[in-house]
């Protein structure tokens, strides 16, 4: 993995592939702890930009954000019966602190449904407190056996939000609101164009009566769980006291939701947008998004096209827009076009001395449709304007393509369980088939080809024909469901 | 503390008035975890207001975030021996995690150092790669006896920049300029001015050459450390092997900085503008720089009032400032103007019929200087202007005020012990006195008043007339120092 030979290629082996990507991005690396990466400069200004775009989408449905403990006593874990099952196992428990052993084990919040549950009954009394629409950026600790950076860590960061409301009908909306927001986030600024809908009994979150998640499909043809959204019901209310006087003067317990997504979306713009020349940021997200590489080889050239790199460098940003300046001296223009590309900085403008004379730059995108040529000549005076433009198509490119590559690799109307495995086990992708809503079958499926229900898919993202029979046993369908093996 | 009652007073018991007001501002709450608390939305909207400022400015001074583990493996805590003996006392410890007992014990980080360096030694090779200047925004927890909301909990959210460099001169000079920046935003930002100074050895960060430190005094003459800023010297970077590569083809150790501030600003803010009605919140950070009171009778009334709040409000947008409607029918006027003077919004607009007729409204300012009336009438279409002067008048105010009783409670030239004692354990605040550079002294005035010296002041502090003799030995003063009890 030095730094002067190429990557793996994808088609090669992807997991391979990825873990180089992010390694030589330098987006991430590992850790001397047992499953937890660092998050490297380059990789969490995506985040941050992420973070960014989503905490203005919280604050404009009407969420605040607040912090709550890390460390939440074992005892709460154990209150909610499910909750417990799904979460124990994994947890990392605090014995000893402050030189004692503590009378009470604590643990390291997996999520934050029983502590902030248990705050609310503090803050709400009657109906007017409710809605109480709380968000929380935080770190979290689940003890994973198998471990890829940004997909699966025993550390992550991510935003949990979590809600009460009045009654069972409007929590639900918040929870499909939320599903919105994450779909629309995705599709807008990662570029990354999920199928929502409901996770199945089996794969609901630990607690919750109703599990609606967003998946995305990778290049290999594995899906992505990117984000979930869950009615809790009444079910922490109850065991958190969770009460409110009613309009009309009943006790009632409030109904919750609780929906978050994790920094296991970096992996998820890597795995939809990379190449084997690097990763591919979307514009909207890219920390960098046209750096600058000035070309020169004497001294008065190099002060000519550095200062119109700074001249350029202003118009970009007078445009809003996030350039930067590659000076430095020790590498040739090739190794730095090399290492921007692996970065996926969308543009790289190059300036040399005929450039400066000629009034004009020299743009290259980092990918371009299939069709359109990379690389285009552009007059200085109009550069704003021009890579403003160019960075719009950029994205919307990236969009259409991803999800032309979604389309490509869902399969419909599966009837034959034969046909089906031929398809996981072949290339994959997503499967639309029909379900019969029982456990045996889809028990069935995860054992026999590592497929499982990704979603019971929303009605914009059903087949036109809703399905008649079970792929698994024939019987009749009660669902169509989107199988996929998945990371 | 319920609602309908006054605050404890100031002048009364300042611990309880401080309690009292972080809970009923709804700025903070206790937890059921011991000595952790739950920052409230609107405490927790201070703080992204202080982190963004302060984020801004470290980025302006060339720093990248990046994201490091929680967990840290014990044997990295005892690798610097100074550093273990100052943590190992308060740390938190994972002894079991996803169902077993680990091999090696885990400790929540107190603070980054060590698996900090420990990284920075992967990333730098050369002096090519040299300064490295990462910040980190997340959360620490150190086992504290006594607790106290914001000033002191087990759990706190901070910033701690970690920064190498090739030469000892420009770690120092990095140390310095951070300094610089955290008084510049308790200047600017908190209107809290603090001394800066050098910190003696007893209070040095466990593991560094040397500390830094801004300290301000609260309004009950004690002094609150807002913020530090270490030269570690090579200590870390030969624990943890992080040397590079020099110019001159030499292998060296490099040099090490780190510097943080935590949500115990969010105290310091309580402390330093509060008064006995509720907190006062400087504008630059306010969450709410204007409140809008609608008053009004009959329901033609309501809609009158309200269409022109919803006008002030759009055209307070348009100027960049927070506003905020009470449109709560629920409520008097009388009861909103009290809840949000506690929670120190800087400005409030009462709209009524008549107002709205005369087409002007009333402005009431939270707090004026001695002499300027709180309550004005401001015409409709200047309101915009009318009130981003205000605001800036009121942000400069509070902190001409809070430097003005810093003076006024910094007792100079103290040469007697008698005397030195008499102000520590009367009013209080900051005796800058002689000190003679003694271990011996600086505990004996410890033990016998409670007092530390809080820094040996910048030049910039110092007293005109360098004292002669320590205050306490009368020994040849080595220093001027800054003694008060301190939180």
């Amino acid at each position: 993995m030095a730094d002067d030979k190429g990557l793996t290629s994808r088609a090669d082996d992807f997991a391979a592939w990825y873990n180089e990507v992010v390694l030589r991005a330098e987006l991430a690396d590992y850790s001397p702890v047992r499953g937890c990466m660092v998050i490297r400069p380059y990789g969490y200004a995506i985040w941050e930009n992420m973070q960014r775009a989503l905490d203005d989408m919280f604050k404009a449905t009407g969420h605040q954000n607040a912090y709550f403990p890390l460390l939440i006593p074992q005892s709460y874990i154990e209150r909610e019966k499910e909750h417990v099952k799904g979460f124990a196992p994994e947890v990392a428990v605090v014995t000893y602190a402050g030189g004692k052993e503590l009378e009470e084990p604590l643990v390291i919040r997996p999520t934050s449904e029983t502590i902030i549950y248990d705050m609310f009954s503090k803050w709400v009394q009657s109906y007017r407190d409710l809605p109480l629409l709380i968000n929380q950026w935080c770190n979290v600790v689940r003890w994973e056996l198998r471990t890829r950076l940004f997909l699966r860590t025993t550390e992550f960061l991510w935003q949990e939000g979590h809600t009460a409301h009045a009654t069972e009908q409007e929590a639900e909306a918040e929870a499909l609101q939320m599903l919105g927001v994450y779909r629309t986030f995705m599709e807008d600024w990662m570029a990354m164009p999920p199928v929502t809908g409901r996770k199945t009994d089996s794969e609901r979150f630990a607690g919750a009566l109703r599990t609606y998640a967003v998946e995305a499909l990778m290049q290999d043809n594995r899906a992505l769980q990117a984000g979930t959204s869950h009615n809790l019901g009444q079910n922490f209310a109850k065991q958190f006291d969770l009460r409110f006087q009613s309009e009309t003067g009943t006790e009632e317990y409030a109904w919750n939701t609780s929906w978050g997504v994790s920094t296991r979306l970096v992996g998820g713009l890597v795995m939809t947008h990379g190449d084997d020349s690097g990763i591919v940021a979307p514009p909207k997200l890219a920390p960098i998004q046209v750096v600058i590489v000035p070309i020169y080889r004497k001294d008065d050239e190099r002060d000519t096209v550095l200062s119109k790199a700074d001249e350029v460098a202003a118009m970009l940003r007078d445009r809003g827009l996030r350039p930067h300046i590659d000076r430095r001296d020790n590498l040739k223009p090739g190794a730095k076009y090399w290492e921007w590309e692996r970065k996926g900085v969308p543009l790289r403008v190059e300036i040399g001395p005929r450039d400066v004379e000629q009034g004009h730059v020299m743009v290259v995108a980092r990918v371009t449709p299939a069709g359109v040529p990379r690389k285009e000549s552009v007059a200085e005076a109009n550069v704003g304007q021009a890579l403003a433009d160019r960075l719009e198509a950029f994205q919307a490119s990236l969009l259409a393509e991803a999800r032309q590559r979604r389309e490509d690799n869902s399969h419909r109307g599966i009837t034959d369980f034969t046909m089906f495995r031929e398809i996981i086990e072949g290339d994959g992708g997503f499967v639309y088939a029909g379900w019969c809503g029982g456990e045996t079958c889809e028990e069935r499926v995860k054992a026999e080809t590592k497929a499982t229900i990704r979603v019971l898919p929303d009605p914009e993202f059903r087949s036109p024909d809703a399905p008649v029979k079970c792929v698994v046993c024939v019987g009749p369908a009660q669902h169509e469901a989107v199988w996929a093996r998945a990371y």
